[in-house]
């Protein structure tokens, strides 16, 4: 679906999507686990912030690539989707005008959708915030938009640095944004399971005082890297600054 | 009153206000809708925020505009409030220094004003909060000024990229701030009265499920415009990515 | 102390630290009163911020000079940590990776470290906003590091446009983060006391509607500075804009 | 004109212009000079620069008000421009697309425009830069743009901080660009003639190496603030640090 | 390719490249121009920015994915390029370090690189622009890296926001970096052969004076969306601001 | 001296400044190298850019601390300036304005000073470019300032992210902007001059063809690390995507 991406006015309908139990259960691992359980890649830039503090929301992406300053695209969109969905916005270049508020929210909650991820701004926030309608944008901004120009619905897009393919599941939490494209999500689902397994045991044995120095093994590293400890007190002692 | 814009040392005193009824009819509406009332226009820019979450602020505007690391003039600007006033500070250059904290409020308080609006920055703001003070700010900073040279208060000001005069009425909450002419406050109230009928149907329509596409009917349009649907589900299954 | 600062490879250990009585007796001032007792010099650029609304840490500075993308030197840092002591990272780098998460705050409470001041990311923040564990930090990132090369730990640093010397006194608060020396805390403390006192009679007067202009006796330096009062309110019945 | 900054839609035709006499005798004066000589405000924002080093323009203002990612009104604008003229462009919001290129240069150079100043993006700089055309700009962009909502023509605009009256003179060099209000031309070039004559004999002064401290008598001030000299030679000596 | 896509530890070897002559004839069209041809998509962010103003790159891209402060990579991508290649560094998170210096280009040359992209920075920046080697960069700094964490060689990369995949063609010049896609080069170069003959006669026409209002036939578009003219002159003379 | 970090209201005179010869000898490896031989710390950060394309200076810094808005201080500091001192100016805060010009540059030059450094703005570039006065400044800015309120003279100081004691050798180029402390220079420069002859024929080497790869040794550690070349050339004919 690759050779999709960027393309202009087209709405691919239906693309197969990361069945809701695994995003479900891919979401409880939380998005640093995830991301860790991936290699260290597959985030937004961390200027994608969520409009309340404890929002989160998982699903399949439905994606929208928006012209600047323009939300027709986004009514289009919502014909597209179904329960379990997450509406994902990219535009074709920067932009922070408020492309999305509270009449748009309660049609995508009519839809079943999950949520909104955004590389824009929204409004009616304090309305979304009531309603529970969990967003992650790059800016909150009054500024309204126009419905004028062609963009699309469900190609592949660059969300705030990521790629974003229709279907892939995407996960925010309050440290930011994940996309696990669609193929992977069960090896990703059993990666996160051994790494969430392994912090258990580790967070209680630093809970009781065992030091990371230790527990990882780290001294021997530290010295052969040259790490060196020198009696600080001592010399301040002698020189006061 | 525009000749006195940027003008220096000068304080104008009791400038026509936007009448207090008026600016409480307005404020009902709420900044997305006054903005979009307006044509679209009249917003600061989306980096001045509200220090608390549900801040939100209404009044005629007394204006300042100050130097750099300089709040002087903030002092003078306070003889200058009445009951109803929203007190906006600009700033000859770019500023983020803390220019207003808790004394400052307390003084505005005492002599009825509705809020803080400054392109630059605020401190003592776990005080504010607790006063319940709004304040929408460039910034949080703890770095103080001096006060030393001479600005002006109630001279128009470009305020966060918006110009405002004295007497304007200035509108802010979650989703930004908004600037209206004292002269077109009524007309844009009228504005906002049809606008938000208009919504509150829109809103149950959108509710029950109906789409944006067929409420505002788009179609036509987007099928002109040449908007092209294909299936993607079929097409993916072939070419798993 | 200062000729190791930036020195790469070394832990400096027992440095002297701020007494716990003094850094508790700072810290009731609050950062924006310990700022301006220092002579408006000491804090931190403001795009260090706090994970959660009401986070506030007092302590005395352990710090870290961290490579990007490498948290290695913090794990080192634990075992410096004393009970009282605040954990203060700097990078040789601008970096915004997400150094810090939920083990590493499980270890340092463990040691009776009270906070964390981080000039990069961190990550875990819903549970450390469970823990109440305060973190002032230039960024939220779920992205993970590595342990590959050296830095240090106890050297001063430079970290968000202040230096930190290690046991200097760190206070953080909504305001923003300050760093007293170690050799002037308690001069500093009666600095904050002197102002304080001065601060709560100004505050009653200024509640109960005197001004600014006459507590502070400015209106003669604003007249020998030329400031002029010119009616606006006639003028601009005049010219309506 | 001032009631119809922002306004949507229009176009004003024939605004009176600073003469070109008093504009070329402004530029004289260069733009450091010129904001001096205003009370030191009148700038845009200093992000404004040039595309090629040693780019400069003067001329009365043409202005539009574009809608993000849309130059329609930039054709409508090259018919209003004069001899003399500079076209200036400011956006409804935040907007880096590149707006303009060679074809909209050609125009504006064939009726006789002296350049652009533009709160935007624009493109094909290296043919800028050949036909030495001067351009001020937020960015450079090959971002394309569309020609699909109405803006405005010589209505007031805020254009990177600083309010733009059409036939205000716009002065640019490689310190910025600076808007002189109409009205206002010819006392400010008498303040410049003074500030400039004033000058002349200063640099010679400082040349032969009299200090700024006498030349500008300022030693009696600072020594009534209570600056303080220290010998730190003899200091450093004993504590090396 | 795609599901190769930010796979760290890999080189992928000999991908298919967009051919030299293909590359040579796009080219000659200029980023914009190309830009325009794709439908306005395929643009790097405008921060990428040449070291030296005339610098200009054509090349089939061979990719790097780097780690924060690390060009280990850098050093494994030099033995996959070929005559006529182009280096694209991208980051697994926001880095500015000084990745790249004259070494490498040096290197980079000896193998028939016609150049680097690259979303981080770059040093040594005066001995590359005498030897006239063209680099499109993030930053400028002379800030050293570590060689540790292993990323990958030409799987397919996120760079400045636009996807790369190892041979595709990217094109440099004074107004951003364009990536075409490989498989769409031909197409591409078709519709940047139209586009320019149309553009040659236009840029005759707009020479002798022609308006684009007239030569696009805007008027009637203009006139049904509703825009005004209104006589500034007669209206300014009156009510002199 | 590091205890009058900061400090206001004091000119510490007559330092002792690291040698002019010591000085020369460092300027001659360059920014990079230098920066390399003290272990890749002391450099400014990369916002702090030269005024024109080839400026470049090495000196004793001679530090000033100004408010914002306020060039006070640099008057004061023109009278510690001696043959061969470069001009460092830091603020108390975030401050653009363009505290120094040609009269300024005209004064520096009148005492032997090699140039600017300043974590603020200048003005007059294109006279300064003209007398080929070297400044790396963070903005160029047309803004004026006041001289209204004390900084101090030759404090230790915090300039863009760098320590900088009065005296300590300062090297600044294309690359950007080193601190060498007084006390490390003769040790910094043994280990440039190690480095140099180090990277000549490591040069050569590249220039030849050899691979970095070989060089440097690499191989083997990339293989234990667990890097894995894949032929993508066959995969990618089997997968067009």
């Amino acid at each position: 679906m690759i050779e999709y991406l960027n393309r202009l006015g087209v709405v691919l309908t239906e693309p197969p999507r990361a069945s809701a139990d695994s995003v479900a259960e891919l979401a409880k691992y939380g998005v640093a686990t995830i991301h860790e359980a991936m290699g260290r890649v597959g985030l937004m830039q961390p200027y994608m912030r969520p409009i309340y503090a404890d929002a989160t929301l998982a699903g399949a992406a439905v994606t929208v690539l928006a012209q600047p300053g323009d939300n027709w695209m986004l009514h289009v969109a919502v014909e597209q989707l179904r329960e379990g969905d997450v509406l994902v916005v990219a535009c074709t270049t920067e932009c922070v005008d408020g492309m999305f508020g509270d009449l748009l929210a309660t049609s995508l909650r009519a839809r079943g959708a999950r949520g909104l991820v955004i590389d824009a701004g929204v409004r009616d926030v304090a309305t979304l915030t009531e309603m529970r309608f969990p967003v992650f944008a790059k800016a909150i901004n009054a500024k309204g938009t126009v419905k004028a120009t062609l963009g699309s619905v469900n190609v592949p897009v660059i969300c705030a640095g990521a790629l974003v393919t229709p279907g892939d599941a995407v996960i925010a939490d309050s440290d930011g944004v994940v996309v696990v494209p669609r193929e992977t999500v069960a090896s990703v689902i059993e990666k996160c399971k051994a790494r969430e397994a392994n912090e258990t045991s580790k967070r209680a044995r630093l809970a009781a005082g065992e030091l990371g120095l230790d527990m990882y093994n780290m001294r021997p590293a530290l010295k052969a890297a040259g790490l060196t400890y020198i009696a600080a007190g001592e010399k301040a002692n002698k020189d006061e600054r």
